[in-house]
């Protein structure tokens, strides 16, 4: 009998939650699963009516309380949906996943304007939302970050240039940071639910990265935009605070969504080998096949066992910092060498549209630059390294 | 505040386990933990008086039932107190939780005869056991196991050679893999406690590896050596199958004490780290050195991820062929691979006999070859690759 | 001063070798740079029109000897020439040379008739070759090779399917093996020129590799296709000698692109060091950064090194099988690995259509299949190894 | 046939330096072989007289010039040499060689006083001679130098430690790199011939490396040590630079030694494949077996390319900095990587007396922390990224 790779996960559910897993996971096993592929193939995005369903279904709300429409689930079993998705499309799951995430912040956090504004329509999908961090100047560092907000009356303008934005072409709505000071570089941060649909102010760029179409990456650019007053979401001096105390439950999150490509990949690479046949027998019938194989298997099971760890640390809030950005430093690297070895293992045929591993590849690739690249991750644990693991007693 | 790193196998002991692990903590951090790292530096094992002592509070009754004058731990306990003392010396843990092994399987499975004569001599240190199954020309191909046993009136003759055999040159008992037939390569297997006061038939020889003389490997000659009656420990055909049923919780377990040397090597990094200065500042303010190092502590965390979740499913008796076989080949992988980083990060001084590293590089480097070398390790869990991982509906 | 990185090559070639050199330098900085990646970027192959500007430069006879019309340059020359198009796109100066390998070929050991029909013709890229060896079922496995030619008044019929035919989308002509024999498995190989204009018979398809869409990759099924006598290139046993014999120079070939894709990573990454900046410096004043893209540079300059030792033992017709099958492993794995690298030290926007890199990544991925897989050729130096290394008086 | 893996080498030596190679060769593989190993097994340095034997056989005096009684061999015969030596033990070869350095200087670069003083017993092996230059709390950081030289009457007064010194237990004459000034961290740096023979002044310590006594590391503490005006070896301002011109040839010779030690350690394994067998075939035959071994040949032969590569550049006295430091990085990884992955392909017996693999591990180790640590090395090849790699116009 087979192990149950996700047993660990599932056993800390409650029945509604397996529930909500289960649907997941017919949706994403229905039409949703070619589909992207053959959207990869086309080298486009998949399409966005896929995205309608999935509201449809309610599960832009999973994390939603209850009193506010959505479905109130935990964050393992957000993890576990977004798992489900992400071994048919690591791209499709990271996007809609990100679309969720805005839904949920609104919904814990939002003002009761804020809330009566936006909530039902994001949940349903009418307005889809983003975070807007990045800029094209600074990169993952957010102290150098320049657009500003200056007040005005009734409101704020917006000047400056969000990059690398989720569903970025498709989004109606982004929350976005900004110094409120009048020149660059100065003024606390704060952050604004911007909704998109001002009359003038914006430019809208697509970012075109090869084999990653499906997270749909845009740039913004604001120039003298307006947004009104109940708009502010968090104060100044609030927002790179409360940004950072999420950053770990989103890096195990994505390590999560690795951790369940590669597996797909493996799966898909384990059936292959005792059906495909070379020199006489069966790819699994050689010993070197096995053991490159072999060896993506257990370090899959490595990745998954420390994306638990972390994500049982998180569930309980306890201290992640470290745990989170390891995670997600060795699922991303894991899942990336592994698709590839599967790839390799499969032969030529495994880089074709015949199958799925190419795009898995091609997605999972991305993960190494969002949520802290792999570089800034080393660095954050190599800091915290005496105190980690340094000290005498332990 | 700093993690814990054993939180989770500490969540799973009782208060009494806890003691315990308390307990061994106190002897190995004692006069011992020198002591074993002066016997390296010379090149020779440690004193076998730390073993007197270690079976002098008890240790080495640990699994041992209650009944039988042992303290009854469960297999999450062991492995802790392994660990412990893996963060001294892995050899001295190894070879001294061999023992303990020996006695938790007399206690378990013997018959009242074999209890009676050896229990509690082997219990309070009196007589050392080890189980002796390689043979020099089979390597860790049991079904290649030449050694015979021959009915004689009154017991059995045995004839063949056992080679690797831990603590080999001061056990006084070992459980013997033999053929109960005529020719070699034939007939089935069986096991004997083989008691070696014999008055002649045995030649006992060192086998030297360098920086590893705290296994006390040995290689032992058996000619027409005698053993009585009482001394079949598992009937013929049943040998094989019993040394199979424990080899999953034997290859955590050596799992479980590579990931705690690797620990107390990134510990001693770690601190090296804040000290000592190069360039003008301390190693730990040196980018890549940070990130070099970083590297080691986020394998280390999914080791011991990988290792928990084996022993998890171990101590509850689910199907663990494949997570155990993973653990060992990750874990070990990982500590060599890791405690190696260690010593380069810290410099040359590292290497010398003013650090612990270079014993517990040398040691935890011949973990690779018991219990499953990794190659076998690979090839057991190549071929159930699409078992485990390629069903369709996982 | 900085290293000439191709200097040892460049030793070697003679004046007019080396204008020769110069010029394919040239054209490929012109616009075929920018055109080659816009197509891959719109997920296409390169425009051919672009194989015909070539061709009339001269290059398609870049090996055939002149009195044949070409340029008679030697296999160090024709390495060079391949290199100067691969800094610019892998796929293209593999597909291309593939094209001006099969006039070589023609020129060489063609027959009158042979060179009469069809040599000025390839020359001249009116008809672009090709050779066809791979099948569906049989992948590198040549001796499952299941196509057959059976013997008909005036020539021969073929049945069967060659798939990973390069350019196999535009070939007009492909040298196919096949066993001349009724039954599929039986009987001995032979090779044809194989003119692709015949009336009926034919059906070609192209193969789907994302990114690697400038490969053409073609299947080509013959059903009853009817060869004239003239077509017979290699008698029945000698076709799989004939095509082992180029192997290895076909195979450091491979290896001396992937050395130029990497090289041409690396010189974009190492600009974009200078002059991106993050965290107040610029990418190459973090000690991590410069440590990771440095270990790229050496792994560049020991697959350089090994490139074109095995290309001098192959100038000089010495024992070539071991070396090349080394230098084509090492070069593709640490090319593959290097531009990743590359790209991850670029950040994100090295993924974008605004680099080279994600091509040159897609690309030379594909390098991993072709001449041999990276599997087969560990197997060929595996089986060598005492042979090789063992002797006891090296 | 196969594959003289020194080729490249021997093809640049005139018969002259082949007969010293194969002069060498004989010494090597003779009592002395056998000789180092067993030093090693009981943890101790080989026998001096082995460097008398040597020296008799005028292999110390292997570059001094023929004038003054030298062999006057090139850098790459000695190379070879060096070589040779190093396929029984890398230890050995470094720690003689490193005497032979001394002497080399010595003819070249010494005064007709200091000449007349210290050539003769130099070459002859009655003095032997050493650079000291790191210090315990500066490691390779020469900036931070702290031995200080004060003018006195007649010569000049030593004070400081030197620590690393090679042969450091039995030299009779350090070159030694001291600050010529009162305090501490100021002042131009000197390099001083220091004969050893002071009355007093001196304190002498092993630096204790497990594995590593042949090369007899050795701590030297100066304290008011007298030495006389004609030792004044390069003045002060000049030291730093001189050292720094023999830098590129000493690393250069490190790798070439690491690839031969590693071509000593898969000779072993690849006889040890072809007679010991595991699971009825030798191990061979194993699919995976084979695999893992090729790749140590292929990374062998990578490295060996790109050494002798820096070598011959070297010989030209052309710009070799970075390829210097590329070459003993490359070199020093893959002989460490590779030796351990033969003696784990070897099996356990393979890290026993045994064999000679343990040792060539043990003392290839260190090769890391001399001539540039890995990570020095990184750094200096990273500072030149843009200058060598990112030409425009390369």
């Amino acid at each position: 009998m087979s192990m149950n790779f996700y047993e660990q996960y599932d056993e800390r559910l409650n029945g509604e939650e397996r529930a909500l897993v289960a649907r997941a996971d017919d949706f994403c096993s229905g039409g949703f699963s070619q589909a992207v592929l053959d959207a990869f193939n086309r080298g486009e995005a998949f399409e966005k009516s896929w995205i309608d369903t999935w509201a449809r279904e309610g599960f832009l709300g999973l994390q939603t309380r209850k009193d506010h429409g959505g479905l109130g689930a935990s964050y393992l079993c957000k993890l576990r949906v977004a798992q489900v998705m992400a071994e048919h499309s690591f791209a499709a799951a990271f996007a809609i996943n990100n679309l969720q995430g805005s839904v949920t912040r609104l919904s814990k956090t939002g003002t009761d304007v804020q809330i009566g504004h936006l909530l039902e329509r994001m949940r349903s999908g009418e307005v889809l939302g983003a975070p807007a961090m990045s800029e094209p100047e600074a990169g993952s560092d957010l102290g150098a970050l320049t657009t500003t907000a200056r007040r005005t009356s009734g409101g704020w303008i917006i000047n400056g240039t969000k990059s690398w934005v989720t569903n970025g072409t498709i989004v109606g709505c982004v929350t976005l940071l900004a110094r409120v000071a009048e020149g660059a570089g100065e003024g606390e941060i704060a952050s604004f639910l911007t909704p998109l649909d001002g009359d003038h102010g914006l430019a809208r760029e697509e970012i075109l990265v090869p084999g990653g179409r499906s997270f749909r990456l845009g740039k913004l650019t604001f120039t003298d935009y307006f947004v009104p007053d109940w708009c502010l979401f968090n104060a100044p001096g609030e927002a790179f605070k409360t940004s950072m105390g999420s950053i770990n439950a989103a890096r195990v999150h994505v390590a999560a969504m690795c951790v369940a490509s590669l597996r797909a990949a493996l799966a898909e690479t384990a059936r292959h080998g005792v059906t495909r046949r070379s020199f006489g027998q069966p790819l699994n019938g050689h010993q070197g096949w096995r053991w490159e194989v072999a060896e993506v298997a257990l370090r899959l099971e490595a990745a998954n066992a420390l994306v638990f760890r972390a994500a049982a640390v998180i569930e309980k809030n306890g201290p992640a910092v470290t745990l989170a950005a390891q995670a997600k430093k060795f699922a991303v690297d894991t899942s990336i060498w592994g698709i590839d070895q599967c790839i390799r293992a499969m032969g030529a045929i495994g880089a074709t549209t015949l199958h799925r591993l190419s795009m898995l590849y091609a997605e999972t690739r991305m993960a190494a630059f969002g949520d802290g690249t792999s570089e800034m991750l080393l660095d954050r644990i190599g800091k915290n390294l005496a105190k980690d693991y340094g000290a005498k007693d332990l």
